[in-house]
């Protein structure tokens, strides 16, 4: 029972799965917690955040035990733990959050004031987030587990969907707080930039939202046919034609009324060179007058690989009086994924969302984690669940 | 050119179509006007609420011309409209507003100011509303033309889809408005109260805003089995078994987390019998702690038939403190239905929404109102779209 | 140490001071727990929900402990405490709530799905509420206490406006609330039906969300006096003439922006008879369309004292139809005080608000809590705040 | 009565008063209009927006009439104005809005998208705005009238605080709006940047809205020292110190909940030079993980006067990295005073602003406006009332 694998950056382009400790009852201060429970791991993903860390974007140290999309089995409960039990089957956040400060009373489990002593917010496996245990591994500690945990309803009903469940800690979450932070609604026109797959998420929670039109645009021609399949509106970016004219060809107008960053900080020009500010500058470019344009892509604050300056430090060269002209708002930020898993799972449970077949999920095991790192670092259209015990591959 | 013909209350269960007056640019004062419009009336529906004033119910006097939910094509413009052109196809809000006072400009057109001298908000052929002539007819004046017109971006397209653009004039918004004040979103289980025409636009409405269980509940079996074909769960009321049991037994739960009153004053218990508050009352029982209740079913002032004296005068027997302790909200009124319908109409336009399916339309000629109204009155699960000109079933 | 006393409820129209245990860590089902401080009582108000209970007017059983306005200090912490340190000077509000279950996350910490086995919602020292112990005592047990309390930044200048943050457990958030749910903002014009200390918290919270006039009606002259002292508008309903007309007298017309209901169910007509529906009946009249009316005040599900049969079950004879025409919204229930009272406290440490003034604050020793009991229902214009340890006495 | 005089721009650094045509019921592009008013001005502000045209900064033709602040009486209506009257005396948002497009029914009228051929929004007398003829002028012709004028209720009370509602038709909302958006509320702590006239004004909006500590900073000290008059805590930029260690002299912590920037792309550093993007920098800096941004300064998409070749264009260099970690929203645009302007008139009306002494008005004549410009370009701690006809003077 006390031993334990799990997937460990060990430097720029590399990861490899090791024995680790097996999860203790104590936060990343080495004080002991009674509020935490240790999870059997189901099943954990891979994240496209992940690869910033491991294609040595970040100053992640060799050593971190990767991984933020966990769903599990309780299999141990710490002494304060009053409403999770032993057997339950649960999601877990890809934030870490206690549930008792000022930013999680507001519901703004993304930047929770007391998990990380460096900064608000934290998360599990995941540089400057705190330094909590990451979940790519077979066993893990969730800390405040009453406050973070949602349970699934029934075991056997979760099983039959567990591959769109394990979407809930994260990617759905995020997909869909873009587009609700863009302002989604029935009948909206809106762009996705980037399908990968936060931007595949961000383009089935859009039509879940009831969006009229879906457009999503990229490079990548496997993916842009991937999302194609469900309903989406495509635009190759390689292709000719500036973004403005390939909407209207689409639409009959050259703007849309909601825009989703799925891309963030590593975003390309058309030649293949890094620009970080270009996705933003295109989406106030074809977003309409008082627009809003969610950004769940991620920004960061240091970016020593950077070829820019400026962009190391986090510094864009954004087209802000243009923004200001049409009236736009900007939302930024981790995603709270409390304030949306509940609402996600219940429409996950009744077919409302096929969330796996929209990010094209493939089960791997837990000794396959380099191999999916590594192809997904190539631009595969597909989502990699770990699946560390065997448990989805003998369900299925 | 001018010459009429609409469908005129004539007395308790009586209506009749006869020639009318061809419509003038003059208010139901008498003032000219010149931001008003002429429509050639494409298609007018039949509404439950159409049905208060037939069956008596109301103060409605005879001579009133009829219909309130109008689609049509400009065919004469006032001086002062700018953006409305001849040849537009449009659709027309039931609710008369000006766009210019306090309410309107905030949003909450169906309390307009200025349009009804005797309380706030107006309607197009309705007792108490201002005096607007009805539209169930040939042509049919709208005032305050740019403001109040949604004009369907392409003729030919709108034409494919004209049945369920039809539904934006009034029951389509007004389902959702319920559903939208009543806090349907993604993964919501929602009760809708009625299977008539504004229930079964409740219903989609909800699934269109991603509602995770759906379920209706009437006593009609025709309704509910139509219900069932586009994805509710349904309870028939004539059964046993309180309401609470029948959602437990769907949901494994009492109670739900939206409700909406799709049913109104003319409410009946099991018996038969009226009974005007029993749904609002059903519905504090099994909305969860912290949840809202939307209520565009319609309560009146005066319902000079009703058998309680109390209700004569609107007044209603709510148990209200156990409402009190779950913490619910309530929201009645008309539905302002500006808010919503461009959003509705991209909705349908791209086929999000199947809300000719859901309520059943049923195409009739203006000859026919009077046999319409008939059977709707029998309760009969169809919604009837009067077509004056025979332009559907041309196209059809 | 281990001594304590407190207030007990020991029958209609009499309470008396008693010993009574000292806390322990257990929760009313007898569980131990550990999330739980003690506190030292530094000052504990008198409520007049409490006095529904001291009338009889409740199934609250003899011997309950009276008490949910809570400010203490920490004396002691239970091990799975971890930001809440003894010493600090902590508000306490009165729903008992978990921070864990569904609406907890949803900041609906007012109906609590956890604490309380018999409904949704806790509070401390109240019939129904779950059992948990009152603090109109020495020492009281607070639960949850990292997600419940709110520590005051700094003791000392705590101690300087120790009688204004006392209204922050209960009577300020709950008049704040009633004005937030009648959508009370800049320049409004509002109504506010009762001048006990909800109702003047509820006006001084109009005020401070930048009222332009604040209306408020009752009986009581006095009371009145009182709330015209701060800057309310006064309507002595004692006297002539519809509320309608008096409304019309100060504000030009015959309605207010927001009405806000700090009554309940023991309201009364001009004759002086209970009529429990009687405010709400008045705020519909007197708001304008597409107005909220917020429900501060307590309606209940059992009022065996009430004359009228239907209102023994919670059931009033609202005009539901009146508010139907003009649309209005109804907000009910307990007030989630934890979204609010870190706010009102800023503003109370800021000088923004002087709530003790307002609601005429008075110090007493727990011996004469009896005697504020009688006085209070007498109706005078005071809000009796009981001193356990003679604290804010020896700081006067 | 044909003879009119205005405020018209010369060229860099130059303005005149000259005569001009009357007004007359025509559009920018000469077409004729029923639905617009001819007001005889009463006040009419010098804004800080304008210096930016007379200072060069933009390309704003010679001969341009200036003026957008524009408080008048009716002397004229189009034939199809319907509530507005001859003698009203109104408030004219500065945005010129239709109230019949998407974005106008939508509440945006700052981006109405018919009333400026070139881009959404219009104003009258600003470059790039359709082409309105400015205010600063004896009369001038509002279009769509009914729509976009507020009416005082009454006229002589009015004039007692005409000072107060000359701040309606832009400085005020634009302040209120900034905080509105920054999510200012009840006991926030709230910094503002600039205090020049709108700082001021978002200054006084903070407080009305019942911010806890409102903070301003600047490098004027007169400025500083008017805030500091009605309550405000000043930060001197050219004193030493990081904004965050001034802000944690005053607060406590270094970071405020709610921030507002009221500078815009002309933003100069300690040195004094010119760098569009400090104010925006530093606010992120200072406010807290969760907060809102509010930026009624004003960005340009064409500033050939830049020293910057980015800024020419409107690109500034963001520190976004460090608002997305702290998952900050960011609020543009031009303010829609019509969402805003009713309230704020009650909130003078009433007595709780008082924004002609936060900004520190000065009433001049018509003849002295050039002085007027001038002196508020040295940054004098003024704001300037033109009184074209001698009425405000008359009246004091």
């Amino acid at each position: 029972m006390a031993s334990n694998r799990g997937v460990v950056y060990v430097g720029p382009g590399k990861v490899e799965v090791r024995n680790i400790d097996y999860p203790k009852f104590v936060d990343p201060r080495g004080r002991k917690i009674n509020h935490g429970v240790i999870l059997k791991v189901l099943v954990t993903n891979i994240c496209g955040s992940d690869q910033h860390m491991v294609r040595g974007r970040t100053t992640a140290p060799a050593g971190l035990v990767l991984g933020h999309e966990i769903t599990g089995e309780v299999v141990e409960i710490g002494s304060d733990v009053e409403f999770i039990k032993v057997g339950d089957l649960v999601s877990t956040p890809f934030n870490v959050a206690c549930g008792r400060c000022r930013t999680c009373r507001e519901r703004e489990t993304g930047v929770c004031l007391t998990v990380n002593p460096g900064r608000a917010g934290g998360a599990y496996g995941y540089v400057d987030m705190g330094g909590w245990i990451g979940g790519q591994a077979e066993y893990v500690m969730i800390p405040y587990a009453d406050f973070n945990l949602l349970k699934f309803p029934d075991k056997a009903q979760a099983m039959e969907k567990i591959q769109d469940l394990a979407c809930l800690t994260d990617i759905l979450p995020t997909g869909y707080h873009g587009c609700v932070n863009a302002g989604v609604t029935t009948g909206s026109t809106v762009l996705i930039s980037g399908a990968g797959p936060v931007g595949l998420a961000a383009a089935a929670s859009a039509l879940l939202l009831g969006a009229g039109v879906v457009l999503i645009a990229d490079f990548n021609k496997e993916r842009l046919a991937h999302a194609a399949s469900f309903g989406c509106e495509t635009i190759n970016l390689s292709e000719g034609g500036s973004i403005g004219e390939r909407v209207e060809q689409i639409l009959g107008v050259p703007e849309v009324d909601c825009a989703v960053d799925c891309v963030g900080f590593e975003a390309r020009q058309r030649g293949g060179e890094e620009q970080p500010a270009t996705v933003l500058n295109q989406l106030m470019g074809i977003t309409r007058a008082a627009g809003r344009i969610g950004i769940p892509g991620l920004y960061v604050t240091e970016d020593p690989g950077a070829k820019d300056k400026a962009a190391q430090t986090g510094n864009l060269s954004l087209r802000f009086g243009l923004g200001w002209a049409k009236s736009h708002a900007f939302f930024t930020g981790q995603t709270p994924v409390l304030k949306y898993n509940h609402g996600l799972m219940m429409a996950i449970l009744h077919d409302r969302i096929r969330i796996a077949k929209a990010v094209n999920t493939k089960v791997i095991s837990l000794d396959d984690a380099p191999k999916g790192y590594a192809a997904f670092d190539k631009g595969v259209a597909e989502k990699f669940l770990i699946d560390p015990h065997g448990s989805l591959r003998k369900a299925a």
